[in-house]
C-alpha cells in the first residue's frame, strides 16, 4: 500500500471528516457512507475510465467469489463461458465455471508448464458461447497478456492483480473484475466493472446475494458491504488520480520492469525463462542457476528487511512482486541485495 | 468500536509489531499473518469459552452469506433445517434456507408484528430436523431470547447482535455465527463456530468456497480472507477480556438496558411496547406517543451529536444500539437529550 495512503487512514482512523466517527463504525446506510461509497466510484472511473455503459460493483469477497458469480450470473448450459487457461488462476476460473457446466475450455498453455498464453490462433471459439475470459496476469508463473485479446465474443477479464497498473479499454470488455489485495488495497472487497446492458439480459433466477442485478439495483448495498474495504480502495484510487493518473502508473511500472528483467537477463545468477511477449508487469518470478541457494537466498533477503520474495509454493523459486504502490528506489534496493548476494555466494 | 481499539489499529496501522508493514499489506500466508490469526482465535476462544469439540471459522463477508451456508452445509430436502421466526432476520434466514428446499417453519410471530418471540410451546418440531435455527437478538424489533432454547435438535443461532454481550454456553450449539460489525468489529467478516463432529458427517458436495469443513482444513484461508477486518476483531477480543472478559460486559449491558427501559416505563413522552421478557439488551426501540414529534427529535438529536437514532426504515420510530462498545455514560446522555426535549416539545 502507498505510505500516504495508509498515513491518510491512520490519521482519519478515529474521526472521519469531522464526523467523531470512525469509518468502521459509519452505518452502511448513513448520508456519510454514501459519500464515501460515490466517491470511491468517482475516482476510479475518472481512472480507468470507465464509461456510462458500465456500471461498478463493490462486491464483498475476493476474485475466486467471482470464479462463480461470473458464470451464474452471465453464462447458461446452451452459453457457457469460453475459457483461456493460462496459469493457476485462471485455471481455478475455468475448473469453478466448469464445476457449474458453464464452461468451455478454448484453450490451455499448462502442457507447456503456463510459461506462456496459448496462441491466439490455436483457440476454439466455434460455438455459442456467452464470454470469453481471461487472467490479464498470472501473479504464480509471472504471465501478463501485453495487449486486449481480439474476439467477437464479450471479454471477461479477471484483473485481479495488474487493474491500475496500466491503461485499459473499458469499453472492450462485458465484465472486469479484480480482487483488492494487489493494486487497490485491503483484502476482502472486488471491484466487478460490467456492460449494463448484459445485466439487463439476465433470465435466469440469481441468488439474490449473488446477483450482479440485484447489487446493481442496491447500490451494492443489499446487505452490509465491507466499508472500511470500500474506503480504503477509494483512498488509493484518489492517491492514484494524485500520481497522474493511470498512465503515470504505466509508466513506472514499465520502467521497473525493465530495470528488473535487463539486470536478470545480463545475470549468469539469476533467471527468468518468460519469453519476451508475455513476460509480467506486475509479477517477476526468477531462479538462481544454482537451486541450491534459493534456502539462504530468501533468509539472507528477509534478514535484509525483503521480505515476500518466496516464490508460490506450487513452483517454488523467487518472485518479486511490482505492484504500483512500489517505488522504483524499492526495485533498485534489491537489485543491490541480489549483486551483493552473488558476489558473496556466487 | 472501543476508542482504546482503535487507538491501537492507529498507533500500528503503519508498522504491525515492528514488521514495517501495515496489517493490510501482509500475505495471509505469512507468518506474521498466522500469528494474527491465532491470537485472534485464542482469545475468542477464551472469552466465550469455545470447548475443543468446535472449530472456530473467520469467513468472508457477512451473516447473511451464512443464510446460504448453513443450510447448504448442514441440510438436505430429507432432513431440512427448521427455523423460529421472529423478526426481521429470522425471517430472511428462513426465506432463503427455503428457497434453497432446505427450511421448515417450525413457529413465527408475524402475525403478531414480530413483539416476542412464538410460545416455545407452538413450535412444530416433529419430524427429522438438521438444526433448530433461531436468531438470538432481533434488531429491528429489539427482541432477545433471555434464554437458550430447550431442544433434542442441534442448535443453530445467528448471535450477529449480540454475541460477546453474555455469557453462552457453546456446548449447547451446533452452530453459532455472528457476522462481525455489531458487537466485534468491522464489516466484511463472520465468525462460524461449529461442533467439529457435525462437520464430520457432511455426506452432500459443497462448493469448496462454501464449505465448512474445507474452510476448516485449510484454516480459514483457503483464499484470501478480509484479514485487516480478521486483526481488528482480534483486537477487540483482546479490548474485552481487558474489561474482565463477558461477563463484566454482561453486567454493564444489564445496567445500561435497566437504565433506558426504567427511564421509558417511567416516562409518558416515550414508549417501548416490547413486553419485558423478551425486551433485548443491545436494542431498544422506542417511540414518542405524539408520532409527529418524531422528525423534530431525529433532527435534534443530530444536532446534539447523537447519531444513528432512527429506527429501521421497515418499522419507524427511534432505536437506542447499546453494544458492548458504547459505555454508560453515552445511555446517561441519551437519557438526558430525551429529558431536555420532552420539556421543550412536551
Amino acid at each position: 500500500m502507498p505510505q500516504q495512503v495508509l498515513e491518510k487512514a491512520r490519521d482519519e482512523l478515529l474521526d472521519y471528516q469531522g464526523s467523531g466517527m470512525s469509518v468502521m463504525e459509519i452505518s452502511h446506510r448513513s448520508a456519510i457512507f454514501d459519500d464515501v461509497a460515490e466517491r470511491a466510484e468517482a475516482s476510479l472511473r475518472r481512472l480507468m475510465p470507465v464509461p456510462d455503459s458500465h456500471a461498478v460493483l463493490f462486491l464483498s469477497g475476493g476474485a475466486t467469489s467471482q470464479f462463480s458469480q461470473l458464470p451464474i450470473n452471465l453464462a447458461s448450459s446452451d452459453r457457457p463461458g469460453a475459457y483461456v487457461v493460462n496459469g493457476a488462476w485462471s485455471k481455478k476460473a475455468y475448473t469453478i465455471a466448469n464445476r457449474l457446466g458453464l464452461a468451455h475450455m478454448a484453450a490451455s498453455s499448462e502442457a507447456e508448464g503456463f510459461h506462456s498464453a496459448p496462441d491466439r490462433s490455436d483457440w476454439n471459439l466455434d460455438g455459442p458461447y456467452s464470454y470469453l475470459h481471461y487472467v490479464s496476469n498470472e501473479t504464480i508463473s509471472g504471465v501478463q497478456f501485453a495487449h486486449t485479446p481480439k474476439t467477437e465474443l464479450s471479454l471477461a477479464a479477471d484483473m485481479s492483480s495488474d487493474i491500475l497498473s496500466r491503461p485499459v479499454e473499458v469499453d472492450k470488455y462485458g465484465v472486469i473484475y479484480a480482487g483488492a489485495q494487489k493494486n487497490i488495497g485491503q483484502a476482502g472487497i472486488t471491484i466487478v466493472i460490467v456492460r449494463k446492458e448484459l445485466l439487463k439480459h439476465l433470465d435466469r433466477k440469481v441468488p439474490d446475494l449473488q446477483s450482479w442485478q440485484i447489487q446493481y439495483e442496491q447500490s451494492s448495498r443489499l446487505n452490509t458491504p465491507p466499508t472500511f474495504a470500500w474506503y480504503m480502495a477509494g483512498l488509493v484510487f484518489e492517491w492514484i488520480e494524485a500520481q497522474g493518473g493511470v498512465a503515470s502508473m504505466a509508466e513506472l511500472n514499465q520502467a521497473k520492469a525493465k530495470l528488473f528483467y535487463d539486470f536478470l537477463d545480463t545475470s549468469g545468477f539469476y533467471v527468468n525463462d518468460i519469453p519476451a511477449g508475455f513476460r509480467s508487469h506486475m509479477n517477476i518470478p526468477f531462479k538462481l542457476m544454482d537451486e541450491s541457494l534459493h534456502g539462504r537466498f530468501v533468509a539472507e533477503a528477509d534478514a535484509a528487511g525483503l521480505s515476500g520474495l518466496k516464490g508460490h509454493r506450487s513452483v517454488g523459486g523467487m518472485r518479486a512482486s511490482l505492484y504500483n504502490a512500489m517505488p522504483i528506489a524499492g526495485v533498485e534496493a534489491l537489485i543491490e541485495f541480489m549483486t551483493a548476494f552473488e558476489r558473496r555466494a556466487g
